[in-house]
């Protein structure tokens, strides 16, 4: 349409994962907590509802400001509140990218970084990862605007060490934003990088660990003076009022959040230890997900590319992602390089595992027979 | 600070007006909607309040977006729903004005629209409403990638009738982006002009005239391929579950909203006829605010610019705006050229404006006195 920008004709747009609006599905695809939010969430949300929502909410989050900053050993002013991870995201690129201004991304890695890339009109510049998921050379680009690094990565769960992150910081010109969706999940965080680099931005988010995908609250952590300046692109009042209350009181339990996390880390070990009793390549991950490569056997309808007679085929990562949906169990799939032969499974609870694993040997066994 | 955009370094943020976060004040400073919100909204915001709130919610706000068609008459795919119509105005630069693109717009008028084309780095064409708020013939610029047009005004209250608006799109090569927050208020929307014009995009929020302003719920309205391409531009879950139910519940209660309307009308002209009694220009007024611009008298300390002796003096509207304050009533005042003289007053309940009239009779007495 002539009215758009050509770069917005010309982009993608960035796909979510499913969200069936029926509840019939193991929901296994978008990475949220199988456990209700808190209690004490749900009734400070419940508390909230009331003749007040005819009001703004405070532009300012400064509840939510001064409770994240208990939390992560931070000044209120260190932190900015969005309307999810996401659009602390946007106000990033928003905030540092210009037109043609270059924002380096890993492969395979959040596929929303190039999207606003896209959006922003941006020179996108993909890295890709080494073989075993380490940060390349080329990962240190002197005249980025913007390096987004995702740790534990999204969709691999595999991560990057904060000293890692902090040399690429050290030698950028522009920010270093570390997106920590899934940190809650993992043994290390780069929180506290911000007291020593200024160019550093933390993401994290409430929509995982604490169970609140559906209120939308994601942090941005860094030095006060780019938090003050991204406070002037962010929308006046970007988080509405159920959701400050809701963040603050989850951020006020920081203990039930651990515990969940670790009922995931539980539920991770066994997911991964029977995928690889299934024959699957499973990626080492600190996230509450896994990235897993279908076995490879001999068979007939279930191969690769490769499909001279004899050779070991793999079972198609799609087949199996579609196999599993006519069963409605969904788990994430992507046709894109070096992800096309896997699957991403969500941590759900054990229950969900099981069907979902026992659904995985019913496909199994079909194509064996085959 | 080096890291940002130059464009964001010397921009001035969009000042929201005061948001107490305590209750003590008569506030008649942000357009809120001085009735609670419906108590079916409520309702069905609380049912929501549990478990599912783990989930992310529909990316496309289905629910919404088949209720707000049913409203404005139009197909769902001709609606976008945001995290407030701040949101979607967001969305709409970011979507047709590129680097150094124009963005026309009205003064006075709304002061985020040119933040927003600063925080874009486009080039700003504000043009100036004839005294009497009509539109000028400048206002059509062949090279405006963005006109935008709030009507009713802010912080004006004046209107702009639809036949003038079609007019300004009939002639533009780009999107004339119509705001109309405060529409339910007035005789008169440019909703249908949609049909016939596929460069115009109509703004509603939820904010005023459902009482919804704590929830952040605005909509677009447009010809459905302008609405798909600004789709892919959106965050993915740009608004919340609670949200998405509490919108669907307020759309379906358009009587409901249309009668507090009435009340918000019935006081308007309430307020008019005291302010004109107390000796103030008032500006025509279809929106739930009124603009006005205190009396000139012969006085002393309460005089304007012109200080020589025996002439007419105006009371500062600023003055008027700093006492009110310290008697706690807000109302909002601007500093800027063609609101300096003036206040904008938000039609709050009776009980509300009478406090008001009482304390700026009280002021004008302390004036005269002196």
């Amino acid at each position: 349409m002539q009215y758009f920008r050509p770069n917005i004709n010309s982009m993608e747009a960035y796909a979510p994962g499913e969200q069936p609006q029926d509840g019939e599905f193991v929901k296994l695809n978008t990475n949220e907590s199988p456990y209700p939010p808190f209690d004490d969430v749900l009734e400070a949300i419940r508390r909230e509802v009331d003749g007040r929502l005819r009001l703004y909410p405070d532009p300012l989050c400064t509840r939510v400001r001064r409770q994240a900053a208990r939390v992560f050993n931070v000044d209120p002013d260190m932190v900015i509140v969005g309307n999810g991870s996401d659009d602390i995201l946007t106000i990033t690129v928003r905030s540092f990218v210009g037109d043609g201004g270059k924002v380096v991304y890993l492969n395979p890695s959040y596929g929303l970084y190039g999207v606003l890339a896209d959006i922003q009109n941006a020179k996108k510049c993909p890295i890709e990862y080494t073989d075993d998921y380490r940060l390349p050379p080329e990962i240190r680009q002197p005249d980025a605007k913007l390096t987004f690094i995702c740790t534990p990565n999204n969709p691999t769960g595999t991560v990057t060490p904060p000293e890692e992150v902090a040399k690429v910081a050290e030698r950028s010109h522009g920010i270093v934003a570390v997106d920590e969706a899934y940190a809650d999940f993992a043994e290390q965080s780069c929180v506290d990088l911000v007291h020593r680099c200024d160019n550093i931005l933390v993401l994290r988010s409430l929509s995982k660990s604490y169970s609140l995908a559906g209120l939308r609250i994601g942090l941005g952590i860094g030095n006060a003076n780019l938090i003050a300046g991204m406070m002037k692109v962010k929308d006046s009042y970007n988080v509405q009022r159920l959701g400050i209350a809701g963040a603050e009181a989850a951020l006020a339990n920081v203990d039930k959040m651990k515990a969940n996390a670790e009922k995931v880390k539980e539920n991770r070990r066994y997911l991964a230890g029977q995928l690889e009793k299934l024959g699957f390549d499973v990626l080492p991950s600190q996230a509450n997900f896994i990235f897993a490569r279908p076995p490879m056997w001999h068979g007939h309808l279930a191969r690769e590319t490769d499909s001279r007679p004899g050779r070991p085929t793999r079972l198609r990562a799609g087949a199996l992602y579609e196999e599993l949906k006519t069963r409605r169990i969904l788990v994430r799939y992507w046709n894109l390089p070096r992800l096309s032969d896997g699957i991403r499974i969500s941590i759900g609870t054990r229950q969900e595992l099981d069907a979902f694993l026992a659904a995985t040997k019913e496909i199994f066994a079909g194509y064996n027979r085959k």
